[in-house]
């Protein structure tokens, strides 16, 4: 049996948890991230939570065989480097020369949503496959690409940001300096903005019920309503569906990968919301009459992929 | 000094020629392709020019390390099957097997765009680089993805369609199924299009003229009228860069690539359409402040680039 740590950077916590070769988490915890502090404070806090991890799995340093590490952001994986992390305050951070510091073991960085990718390849919904799309639906649009089982991110990192492929030119103001990005159209907020313009024109909808029993309007409003035969939900749901659907296809038709794989707060949906992809994806990809449908699946490693995915990243190496 | 046979597969005609291991045409030839008749006598006809050129060059059948083929359509290159190519109405064809009937040698069979962009990477503009792009402007949009040197065409041969990736969603229809691929804003056939469409409510339009110098409408109308000052088709070639460069955007933030080579019909109007690409690309690829931009090439192979294209197919195999 061979022990990796698998850390997981986000901008409230750092997780941390030690990963075995079949991708179980033996043992895990988390510390607070503190942005407004220079990164070194984030290290050394890191490392303490390595320690007491281990500790807890009754291992020690000398049983690790390596340490990965998921971050959001640009991330020069090749030089140890985050390139660039808005949400974190990171601007050019070796990080993996400042982890050596505490600990000169064999350390490897990725974003955060390669790692969920590589995660689901090696142990979750990507299992068996070769080539394979990891796309999460939160905050934003986050895609991972693993082909012929290695993650693929491009010169210095900065590819495989399918979030910002525009899907209607001239469209809505993306965050990123342009317009129409897939991003703005298919992330959780995207959906959330959209159901909170319907409801405020149908204050007959069953929405407004439902977002007040919840406390607040979410990316569940608009799907629960629809579930109930709420017309106005239906036709939100049918169109945000369209518009994650069109950037898979344009994935598909690009990769024509194995499997694409649906993560992210939106999948919670579940299998529903993954039918209703599935269904699109079969109509309009590329050659529909001659290729194999691509099939669509719903991530499986959820609220541990951060911490799987960063381990994966360094076994087999 | 090694020898290799490059055959292109066109709807018009089959071209052949003998390379050397430098990327230099040694002789060529070509034959009709009769699209109305069985494969199997385009693969006769094939075979004998192949005996032509080889004697041209003071070769024999020994001397010849490899045989490529590049095919327009879905190619299947694991099996050596053409899965469906429409404008050669084939339908299943196992080229390779009929080949080998007549030479059984090492013969490997690729989509044409895929050759051209391997060509292009390894004696053309993607020269020096890891992971390049080949986007062709003609009749259709077609594009070329080789990474780490190598052609990705993801599952049977049926990815690297980035022309059938929406950037207009609910655009104009496209013959793929889908609307606002693409294609139907970018490619030669587009801009035809819109240049006639423009052409008919601008009588004063020096477009006209030009048109008429030359005998028909063609994707030079517009650039020619433009270089002459005249605002319509300034405005005109102004929408069609956008278009262009919206497809280009997007690829580079999914790759994020070393070079992207433009080539096609389109791509004859040189460094003036490049450098308008490329400042488009400039201003709105991904995190332009901190990642390296990425560098818009004409492609230099042009007419050689299907027989030299197919014969890098099997050079280092």
């Amino acid at each position: 049996m061979k022990y990796y740590i698998g850390i997981d950077i986000g901008g409230m916590s750092v997780k941390a948890g030690v990963v075995g070769d079949n991708g179980e988490i033996i043992s895990q915890g988390s510390c607070q991230t503190f942005t407004d502090k220079h990164y070194s404070v984030m290290v050394a806090d890191t490392y303490k939570l390595c320690e007491k991890i281990l500790k807890e799995a009754n291992l020690t340093k000398e049983d690790v065989s390596a340490v990965g590490i998921g971050c959001p952001g640009t991330i020069w994986s090749d030089k140890g480097i985050i390139t660039y992390a808005n949400n974190l305050h990171f601007d050019k951070v070796p990080l993996v020369a400042e982890f050596k510091k505490y600990w000169d073991t064999k350390v490897v960085i990725e974003n955060d949503a390669n790692c969920a990718a590589l995660g689901e390849y090696a142990f979750g919904s990507g299992k068996g496959s070769k080539d394979c799309i990891f796309i999460t639906l939160g905050t934003g649009v986050g895609s991972g690409i693993i082909l012929d089982g290695k993650i693929y991110s491009g010169k210095r990192g900065a590819g495989g940001e399918a979030g910002h492929m525009v899907i209607k030119l001239d469209g809505e103001k993306c965050t990123c300096g342009r317009r129409g990005c897939w991003e703005v159209y298919a992330s959780a907020t995207a959906l959330i903005r959209d159901t909170k313009t319907a409801m405020a024109k149908h204050p007959e909808s069953l929405m407004h019920k439902i977002a007040e029993s919840y406390g607040k309007i979410s990316a569940k409003t608009s799907f629960e309503a629809a579930k109930q035969g709420d017309k106005l939900a239906v036709s939100l749901i049918k169109r945000y569906v369209k518009y994650v659907s069109a950037g898979v296809v344009n994935l598909i038709n690009i990769f024509r990968p194995d499997v694409v794989m649906i993560g992210g707060g939106v999948s919670n949906e579940g299998q529903y919301f993954i039918d209703m992809i599935q269904k699109y994806v079969n109509k309009y990809h590329y050659g529909g009459r001659i290729n194999p449908k691509v099939k669509i699946v719903r991530a499986t490693l959820i609220n541990n992929a951060g911490i799987i995915g960063a381990a994966s990243l360094v076994m087999n190496i």
